[in-house]
């Protein structure tokens, strides 16, 4: 990833503020500008540039880690150890040096939405002036380029893969997590064959039965699968830190008269969405689309999430496909499209697929069966 | 778990510092204090406590399950589509509105190390103090009471289990997230038999040969382990939300006659560490314990991380094993051990051990041998 271009374009907007220095904390942003995919854990990472270098702020444990994966100018160790006492403590001693040449009035670029408020409260009462860049980077993020769209498009095939084992293997009488891990088997295998040297991050939940599939995110657990269970299998993969989701409604056994009237509303309603979806639409139009053959069948009530959401470096991420977002959707988006159907009683219905979209319209990444003939096992 | 005993001491606390509102964010005290263990994504939740009512602010996704697991007095849910626009939009919105009701200069419990800026404005800006609960917290959760220490114990016999398996699988030829994935399906496995109904986090990570070994924390990737390789398997378990941890340094083939030297220097400084570890000691002189053992064989500066953390509902808890840190341990409190040495050219070295401590001494709730024999393959 070039990770030089994203700072260079941070510098250019921080230039258009009037900021001087930029200080990240939210751990998915940092992985952007500085390529570093740290798991933190209980000790803080502190990333900050201003106009002529990038510096981050590490505990010991990553020194080696930032030194291997990041063009950083400056590195901040600090430490834990009897041996480097005195010799920086915390990520806060740190902060506090690295702010205390820029004088009273400063504008500082902060996410507002992560800086946790002690950070924020420093630099307050170093008179600095705190500007939330969470809206600019937000949209630097939402626009990939070609690296991240191949990487993208691998995880989409990737969690294709896993989903269709998981699938294939479903049956009643094992757990949910069973079912996990009939996919997550097939996934490990195929990235350690393909992609050797990688970074691997999955995410999957399979509620089950009428009570658990209406909940639309909730941990797999060890409930077992039943004979004319309704099951939402829901996945995303990130190769090197990239994702894409993949969520497919299934059926152990034949589903009731009102199960596939659902079932045929939502998978409609997705198929509808994934149509419209192209740069060039509002988000709201997406939106609207799946919302309209809700409304149609009479059933929006049941609807209690958006259509859906960008995807990449971020599990979720802006801009939403939200009945409320004016939004022109541009070349160079990634969507999980997801419309979906809480039905108390009879169960949940959404399947999800991940879209890119191109100049030639949008390019479906992720690819599994979505008719009830081929979902019901 | 006994939530309602925990917002009550929370009460205890706010009535002590005159504090009238606890807005709590971070989504392991929302756990510690609801039950609710959501999978937040984008769409955060804020937790409210007074001295009469628990609110939480949950997005609509979250209304049924926030139902299902807590004994909140009241949900706030917020929405994100068509049909219910202008009833609630965001937990800002009634953020708002549930603080609107305290006078200025009203104190309000928050987290300073994780509440974010955005939120910590709103109230802000209402004339409300903010006063940290950081410590406070922290101090309640890092003293266990039976129904935690027992999910933990049966977490420690978990992450045994699958580590074990793990290793038995070991060989020259097979990536890290190979190896990880022999002990996750024992893992799967036993809890879906032993636990149902059971939520099951699992964290698992094993850098190997002597480039990623040196790395204390890095995921997984599909580096082949070689023959010869040194490897630090390390996992963690968490059912029903509490975990225990488990790690083993391990070889393929013959180590050389320097790692058997670090291998045995740093398990000493573990065993050693395991055998001071009880209530009544302090953090510090746990600490110390292992730091002689590393000075004596001249290798401390190998040695860049404290020697243990607490653990729970977090991955890593206070109090720390740090050498400057003058708590006195007590009852009921959980500690991973594990001091490690980090040798550029020849290799990482550490073994993690759980232990509770009691009224009869510490008691150690991971198994697995740690000598050099059965841990060469």
């Amino acid at each position: 990833m070039d990770t030089t271009k994203r700072v260079e374009k941070l510098r250019e907007i921080m230039a258009d503020k009037g900021i001087d220095l930029s200080v990240i904390t939210n751990f998915e942003n940092q992985f952007y500008f500085s390529g570093l995919k740290a798991i933190t854990y209980s000790r803080p990472i502190v990333l900050a540039v201003n106009d002529n270098s990038l510096s981050l702020i590490v505990p010991s444990l990553e020194e080696t880690h930032a030194k291997t994966v990041t063009k950083a100018d400056k590195l901040y160790v600090y430490h834990e150890t009897f041996m480097e006492d005195g010799n920086g403590g915390s990520h806060i001693e740190y902060l506090k040096s690295l702010i205390s040449s820029y004088p009273q009035g400063t504008k500082v670029g902060v996410e507002f939405s992560s800086l946790p408020l002690q950070l924020g409260n420093i630099m307050r009462d170093a008179g600095l002036e705190l500007v939330n860049l969470d809206a600019e980077i937000a949209k630097m993020r939402y626009i990939k380029d070609q690296d991240e769209i191949d990487l993208i498009t691998e995880s989409g095939r990737l969690v294709s893969l896993a989903l269709k084992t998981s699938l294939e293997n479903a049956r009643a009488g094992i757990t949910e997590i069973e079912l996990d891990q009939f996919g997550n088997h097939a996934l490990f295998t195929e990235v350690a064959q393909q992609h050797p040297d990688s970074t691997l991050d999955f995410f999957v939940m399979s509620p089950s039965g009428l009570k658990r599939s209406i909940l639309p995110h909730v941990f797999s657990n060890t409930r077992k699968l039943e004979q004319n269970d309704i099951v939402i299998h829901s996945r995303q993969v990130g190769l090197n830190g990239y994702r894409a989701e993949c969520e497919r409604t299934f059926f152990v056994g034949e589903p009731t008269e009102k199960q596939k009237d659902y079932f045929k509303i939502a998978s409609e309603a997705q198929l509808a969405a994934l149509d419209v979806i192209k740069a060039g639409v509002t988000a709201k139009e997406v939106n609207e689309v799946a919302r309209q053959i809700f409304k149609k069948a009479d059933v929006e009530q049941y609807s209690i999430h958006r259509t859906g959401h960008g995807i990449g470096i971020g599990l979720h991420e802006e801009p939403s496909l939200r009945y409320d977002n004016d939004l022109i959707l541009q070349e160079g988006m990634v969507y999980c499209v997801e419309p979906g159907l809480y039905v108390p009683g009879i169960g949940g219905f959404r399947h999800s697929d991940t879209v890119v979209l191109t100049k030639k319209g949008s390019q479906l990444i992720t690819h599994h069966p979505k008719e009830l003939e081929a979902l019901t096992l």
